[in-house]
């Protein structure tokens, strides 16, 4: 017990962290509390102190207070992680204290003593940050154990489970602590294995583990020169020294990298008491979730070893089992299930599962641990899950009356509905199934098989999706993960490290695929007697487990309820209007489908470089004598009619914005000389000729050049043909009864007097072809994608009636940025960190963004009701539609794919900001 | 008189013309007053009324006042030409009304009646703008003779002066109102020229010209269908309506576009009695500057026609006597001046432009007329003169106390300068003259010869420096002027309209070079037995009138002590510092004699270029290892210090901003075939792995691709060799007793990081070479070139201790126009009025002016005394100038020869704004 009694501890706290303030009192009045005890029902921290104590902390804590049976310990909090780091390793004298004091308080409840060499207190010591970082920093388990308390332990657990134990522990201390090489380690494992004439470590007797024992304390003295420690609690600073170093470990600080989690946040410790599932009979460590991760199905659904550590079902190095018969994967029919093999301890962890769910309000992860018939429960954090099972638990809890709707809308990341909405593979495609592993994460990648992180990276950027196949993943293959489509393993269960990941990250995986042989080394996997070498290409169906040969063709998937459901109480939440980018009439329907409210940009050049038209297109720009000209455009005009006719069926009654041709026309003309000869041939002018104007149309920054508006004052024909077009097919459609609603937009516009002329141009042809019909209302606006328009934005919506934002060539000129030549020093700027993020990816709100206000401010004053909006690939980036939402956009236009993503972060959107 | 006498006559203007207010007193008390009466010493009208008036009419009415002997008459208000507008060619009946009552007035004084067949009273009929445009409107002069006023005119004035102002009246009415073509005129006068015998038309007797004057009345009735018109009202309103529908004749536009004159500020009429320098004995035409308009002289200078008419001096058809001995120009010896002539009447004249100069307070232009010895002033008004006279007479009229120092300042145009500070002709150089005409407009000018407005404009077009070489020239001419670098006419005196518009323009001009034979058809120019034909080189020089065969070399201005003393005002004034551009010693020299007060931009691009140094440089690029690299940095460090060193003596105790390397590196490699194999073979590397590197190198948007700071991250030891180089010579420099100020200044700063890690590199290397060295102090700053640095200019002030906006490269990127590929469509948009003006010759103020003042304002809130200063073009565009110094920069920096324009362009601003 500390010294102090509870009731004494009034608000000392004086740290800098706000929620120190919350922490109930430090162990002085001077200081923040830094030490926070936990065990049998009471606690000093609670759920809300996560930057305090960490996640995992946080939570032991509250779990505590809940009445959960959790080990006794204690957290040294994230503040004792910077003590650490300012005092360059050493920890403050005070938290050594303190934390004397709070082990007194576990050896209490434990009724074992720290070192006893009769009744001897294990602990385990783990990190905890407060957002979670699963598995990227060092863990020691089973410290306390040595020469002197290592016989108390085989007389209370036995001989075998003794010397396991210690060899275990002087591997992991060995490993974490004094940096001695794992591979020593297993070498001198392998060697008694030999020796004995065995496979497995399992069938290593207490005597034989022994001498592992002995073999590894020789093997820590050789690499260090010095003893293992035997000293407990040299051997517990030790470790919480490791454990807080393990926070800038190169894998650790590659996936806060990757998850944008800044260094500062730092990570707390926690030092519990060890409970074995590893203690023979009765004993067992398990994972379990309260709901399906994969579907979201309301099953309690997880996983355990028999007579195991943790580390065993995290590894995957076993085969688990399942924890009840609802969860069981098929072909593990011979395992027996906990809820069959330990049915009361099933009830229990059952019970604590929705207990903690319903505390939570979320889908919850739990780990647990049966020593001797008694359920332990170690951590419980809200579950990772694929993006299906996302929507499915966000809809289920709200249908449940456990969390609000608008609640439930934010629960999903909207980047992982990409995942639900793209292709999947083709049910009625012939499948050449090679192999079937655990369904682990949901969905269908394609891909050439690589059997290396460094390779899946490599050709990953070359452009080649892969898929990674490994023997089993560990946290160094992060990235290789990161670079492929999908993961196959050959061990590991649906909790393993794959799986876990692969889900996080929202790629198909296929685990445990016991069938397969990986041979890393050759680059080769061999499956029933065929053999796939590095690039043979697979498809993994991550939905039903299966390895298939070759490439499977996709489809497009069917949406559940629980979308749909998701989707309307989004769309009730957003203010947000979200259209789509489409330049034909099947993109269209399909963004409809995805309830796109319109088309934001349809870009015409796409339509002009079909191949059957190219040819009048390259007529058109070559022509000599402005009959030539009218020629081309007369054969251009119709065709154009029938692509505007068809989107504007498809989108009945919804707006659709058509921008007039953008591209400089150089990007038409042929480049390679047979290009050239065929086309002089095809258009009966010399060869020389077209080269000739094709050098002189080559432009040294097209970017800035002829186009755009710029191509509609120099070459009125083509806009005039293109307006014909479109109003022609406006009537056309709108005879058959169709609601059409045009909107005509204008690109690169740079000054108010381009707008104005071009937006006479346009009303001038429209009144010619339409005759002033009065069935549909035509609407004029532009493309703000030049600097110098969003300056000037009160100017130029004088002669606009809406605005679109096209934040890619903003982006592009704002930043001095070539898409096209960033590729040589942008990824540098993101590695080294001169950028935070790639402005393509996410609109730079600071730069770009800070131009879009200001023509948002500026055109509105100009006209209160000026329609505005942003078109470009920004409109389909959540983090770029808060923005939007922000700043006072009416709409959004992203590619089809993306309209429910951009749907639902408008709502998100909408939520955070009332 | 006015039914209203003059003391009735309250404020009831009522137009809408702000000055309309001061025009005391309407016709009428509801409208404004229209018509305004000048005569005898009494006046309507008054000089401040100049927008109502026009110039010509409101210096007729102040000059009136002042009791000049103005012939007496009428103006119609610039109001009166908005009515006929309005009322499509109709003018209202009360102007008619006032009007008429105004001529009766004339009529009075006169003592003579307009139509009268005794005493017959004739009228002039001109235009007069607000704004000066000579010789672009149409004029009738001689209005009222007819078939029943002829007699009384021979009677009182000869017969063949009455004849003779009777048949040029017909052909200017016939011309000017009735559309008859002057060729048609010109045939026939020339016909019965040929009749007779004679060359000249004075040769022609009072018979011819009747004869005359009736086939003239034949032509009309021929082209109309109708009888000259012999009513003296209605010749007097047609000639009214005609001379305002010449407001928009095709050449009245032309000359308002060039010179940016709004349409809308119309003109006024102006009716005047005439009064005849063509009477024969005792009459003459002449004009008159107060002072030389050439060279600012205090001389009393002029030039007139024995019995002729003024538009006989405009036209330079006979060589005009001097108006007094001090103003004769060489080779006229023999032509009488006035002075010597009619000593009573030049005294008067002499008198009066001293009085008018003073009342006007600057150089003035008179028209003037003696008939029968009796002086009439036509018109004065501000004297076209060339920018040396401009200077001389500022400085002049200042020193005589006539006008303030500020004044002086203002009263130049600073673009003129740039004639001044342009070198000359080598005074040295061997001079083969051809011929020697009239200097009447100074400078020299050295081109091919051209002998039409149209293929001069299509040389220049094509960058050829011409020569326009004519006859004569008229307002036709004006656009070939424009594009010529000088011009050469046959005819015609130094007021002259080539003369006139030549010094107006700024460009040099020899007139009146009588031993030249301009043969515009064959397209030659003979004299003294030599041809030169079109594209010819000949040299012209304005001051001495000479024409040289050839080009002759150009040295360097010898600046007179009036340009210095209106400078050294101009600094005392103006608040903006002024730098130079300058990449080498010589240029920083030529700047600094000009007044440069600092370099604000180094390129040290331009030193890679040099052709011995651009091996290393290519070796520096294409190095395949860090060893390479160093080997050529090793090489190209010395060189670069060495130029440094030069640079800082030169601007000993001035800043140096120097810029580190900006462009794309793929600007220093070889490109041809050849070039690529001489690299190869420099370097020892494959052709094929050069073309390979080359091609690499290659990007869609250099402009927006790998250059600027992105160097300097992506390639750091680039920078540090500059870096080192840099502070080398500072150090070096400094031990020599010079006082170095540099700073480094970083391009193409987009984000604050860039600079912030720059800033670093700099200081890292400059504390390792100078090692710590206190003898200079180094700047660190930013080019502020990117949008997006702009509108982040607070983040980026952090690092900067100063900003030097490059404009050129932020109105490429805030207008999405690149220099290099505009000239496919900025050409046709200035022309078709799109743009108003070239965005890289002025700044842009809505558009990149505004970028500009948020840069200021986010720049300085964070750091309030950051050196703000631009850089490139716009530093020595007057227009840009001013605009720099309402936005509150320190400074502006432009190349050496237009310093001294930046200077007085700043004065102008600061006077302009106090």
């Amino acid at each position: 017990m500390s010294a102090r009694p509870r009731g004494s501890r009034r608000g000392g706290a004086g740290g800098s962290r706000r929620s120190s303030a919350k922490a109930g009192g430090g162990g002085a009045t001077r200081r923040a509390r830094r030490v926070f005890f936990f065990g049998a029902g009471r606690a000093d921290g609670r759920a809300a102190l996560r930057e305090v104590l960490g996640g995992k902390g946080a939570n032991l804590a509250e779990m505590t207070r809940l009445g959960i049976p959790v080990p006794p310990g204690f957290t040294l909090s994230t503040a004792v992680a910077e003590d650490f780091t300012k005092a360059r390793g050493r920890i403050p004298h005070a938290v050594v204290t303190d934390a004397k004091k709070a082990l007194a308080r576990v050896e209490k409840i434990m009724g074992a003593r720290f070192g006893d060499p009769d009744r001897p207190l294990l602990l385990s010591v783990r990190s905890g940050a407060p957002i979670s970082m699963p598995g990227m920093m060092d863990t020691v388990l089973n410290l306390g154990l040595g020469d002197a308390s290592i016989d108390a332990l085989a007389r209370i657990a036995g001989r075998r489970f003794a010397y396991d134990s210690y060899r275990r522990f002087i591997q992991m201390y060995g490993d974490v602590v004094l940096g001695v090489p794992h591979e020593r380690f297993e070498a001198s494992l392998e060697s008694v294995r030999d020796e004995r004439g065995v496979q497995l470590d399992t069938e290593l007797g207490a005597d034989d583990l022994s001498r592992v024992a002995e073999k590894y304390l020789e093997i820590v003295r050789q690499h260090t020169g010095a003893d293992f420690p035997q000293d407990p609690q040299e051997q517990l600073w030790g470790a919480i020294g490791a454990v807080f170093r393990s926070w800038k470990n190169e894998r650790a600080v590659r996936y806060r990298q990757l998850h944008g989690i800044p260094d500062s946040v730092g990570t707390a410790v926690n030092v519990q008491a060890m409970v074995f599932g590893n203690m023979g009979e009765g004993c067992a460590t398990g994972v379990a979730f309260t709901r399906d991760p994969s579907t979201g199905e309301k099953v309690f659904f997880g996983e355990y070893l028999e007579n195991a550590q943790g580390e065993d079902v995290v590894a995957g190095i076993r085969t688990p089992q399942p924890i009840n018969e609802a969860c069981r994967p098929p072909g593990t029919e011979e395992l027996p299930s906990l809820e069959r093999q330990m049915p009361r301890v099933y009830r229990e962890l059952e019970r604590i599962a929705g207990r903690l769910e319903r505390h939570y309000r979320d889908m919850q992860d739990l780990e647990f641990t049966i020593q001797q018939d008694r359920l332990w429960i170690l951590q419980t954090r809200t579950g990772k899950r694929s993006a299906r099972a996302a929507v499915q638990i966000a809809v289920d809890l709200a249908k449940e009356r456990r969390i609000r709707r608008d609640e439930a809308v934010c629960r999903v990341e909207p980047a992982q509905l990409d995942r639900l909405l793209h292709p999947t593979l083709d049910p009625e495609a012939e499948r050449d199934v090679i192999a079937t592993g655990l369904p682990a994460s949901p969905g269908a990648a394609v891909g050439s098989a690589v059997f290396s992180a460094e390779v899946a990276e490599a050709r990953h950027k070359a452009g080649e999706p892969v898929i990674l196949v490994r023997l089993e993943t560990s946290p160094d293959d992060i990235h290789g993960m990161h670079a492929a489509e999908g993961v196959l393993t050959a061990r590991g269960g649906m909790t393993s490290h794959a799986a876990v990941v692969a889900r996080g990250m929202g790629k198909p995986c296929v685990a445990g695929c016991g069938d397969i042989r990986v041979d890393a080394v050759k680059r080769e996997l061999a499956v029933g007697g065929r053999v796939f070498r590095e690039g043979d290409a697979i498809t993994l169906d991550g939905g039903t487990g299966e390895v298939i040969a070759g490439r499977l063709p996709m489809v497009t998937p069917q949406l559940g309820g629980a979308f749909q459901e998701l989707m309307r109480w989004a769309d009730r939440l957003r203010r947000l209007g979200v259209r789509t980018n489409a330049d034909t009439p099947h993109d269209a329907e399909v963004a409809r489908d995805f309830g796109a409210e319109g088309i934001g940009l349809c870009r015409t050049e796409h339509m002009f470089f079909e191949p059957a038209r190219l040819l009048a297109v390259r007529e058109l720009i070559l022509a000599t004598s402005s009959e030539q000209r009218r020629q081309a455009l007369a054969k251009l005009q119709p065709v154009q009619r029938g692509d505007f006719a068809g989107i504007f069926r498809a989108m009945d009654g919804l707006p659709v914005t058509i921008r007039l041709l953008d591209p400089p026309l150089h990007e038409f003309l042929p480049h390679e000389e047979a290009e050239i000869r065929d086309v002089a041939a095809a258009l009966d002018i010399g060869v020389a000729e077209v080269r000739v104007q094709v050098d002189a149309m080559r432009e040294s920054n097209p970017m800035l050049g002829l186009r755009g508006c710029r191509l509609g004052i120099t070459f009125p024909e083509i806009y005039e043909m293109q307006v014909r077009a479109i109003v022609e097919a406006a009537v056309l459609v709108a005879e058959e009864g169709i609601r059409v609603r045009p909107e005509i937009m204008i690109p690169l516009v740079a000054h108010r007097e381009e707008l104005s002329r071009l937006r006479a141009l346009v009303e001038r042809e429209a009144k010619r072809v339409s005759g002033g019909s009065r069935a549909f209302r035509l609407h004029v606006g532009t493309m703000i994608e030049v600097p110098r328009a969003a300056l000037t934005a009160d100017a130029i919506a004088e002669c606009a009636d809406f605005f679109s934002f096209g934040t890619n060539d903003l982006t592009q000129m704002t930043y001095a940025l070539s898409r096209d030549d960033a590729a040589r020093f942008l990824p540098e700027y993101l590695e080294a960190g001169v950028l935070d993020s790639d402005p393509f990816v996410s609109i730079d709100e600071d730069g770009i963004g800070a131009l879009v206000e200001i023509a948002v401010e500026r055109g509105r004053k100009t006209r209160p009701r000026l329609k505005l909006g942003l078109c470009g690939e920004h409109g389909g980036d959540p983090q770029s539609i808060d923005f939007c939402h922000r700043v006072g956009l009416d709409y959004v236009s992203c590619s089809p794919y993306r309209v429910p993503i951009a749907r639902l972060a408008a709502a998100q959107a909408a939520v955070r900001r009332r």
